[in-house]
């Protein structure tokens, strides 16, 4: 069964992106550099993201990622918002669906279009807001990084109540702590 | 050598305590319910809090928790603070002593008092800040909780700049994901 996974790369103090939305460190890409290396749990991760049936990304996100020109890797998009598509997501994209009556829609079309593989899930605070208070994410995989950034955007924000999630997998390198948790509602 | 170490239970969303200053969930203690296991990794965080020469403490922290009694386990416990201490701090706990002259000469009392043991640090994002900005704090403790609190304090806040952290020990239980980090100044 298809299964909804927010998977990101976060610091200690809690964020997602530095303060022009790059990844931390003078390269811009302090948060992804323990993807650099081509260690079994990097392989098994990049292999979760390449098998994606279908995203389900944030409008910010989306749109700063220039919508990864129109489909991820071969897997089509699903925005949730409630303002129409810029022209490019309109007009250029045939992959790129932006769902305007909410979260648990827009997350029932992914599914539908992911089929037996995973909607990878693509956002910020808003977005995974939205998605736990729709009960429509299912597990978040957290690389840990050990790095403190200092400022910047984080992933979780405030949230309107406590949320158990259950551990489910735990892999320990030098370069992150790769942790998922299954969403308990 | 003395360590100063720094060792909290944090849920996902980086919160140290909910708004109450609690522990977070119904009782109060979500943080915190790890350690009612009485398993290996329990019993070695449980010996590391007892074997703590002396307590370095931000003022509210110490505050809040009454300073321990006057001593925290036997440990004396050092406050820097550029205000007066509290008439309880002043006359009544004679193992408490506040220090005005900054964090850094805080630490070196501790340190001091505490010879061949370490130095446990407790506080929130004000003291974490002023720790790693003086270069005082060698070890951050996280005991990852898999819970997301929604709101409350967090360990971590805005830092002058980023800063690496050395993974040196991950313990993984069902309960918690026990990650020690070492500061890299």
């Amino acid at each position: 069964m298809s299964r909804s996974v927010l998977d990101m790369s976060m610091s200690l103090d809690g964020y997602v992106a530095d303060p022009n939305d790059y990844l931390g460190g003078e390269g811009g890409e302090r948060l992804h550099k323990w993807a650099d290396a081509q260690t079994g749990p990097v392989q098994q991760f990049q292999s979760e993201w390449k098998a994606a049936g279908a995203i389900l990304a944030g409008r910010r996100t989306a749109e700063l990622m220039d919508h990864w020109g129109g489909d991820h890797g071969g897997a089509p998009i699903f925005v949730p918002s409630h303002r129409p598509p810029s022209p490019a997501a309109r007009w250029i994209h045939p992959l790129v669906t932006y769902v305007n009556d909410g979260i648990a829609s827009a997350m029932a079309q992914a599914k539908s279009a992911a089929g037996d593989r995973d909607v990878q899930v693509r956002g910020g605070a808003y977005t995974v807001q939205k998605a736990l208070e729709a009960g429509v994410l299912d597990e978040v995989q957290i690389h840990h990084i050990p790095v403190l950034l200092g400022a910047g955007h984080r992933l979780f924000d405030v949230l309107p109540s406590e949320i158990e999630l259950e551990i489910i997998q735990v892999i320990d390198t030098p370069q992150a702590t790769h942790i998922r948790y299954r969403v308990r509602y």
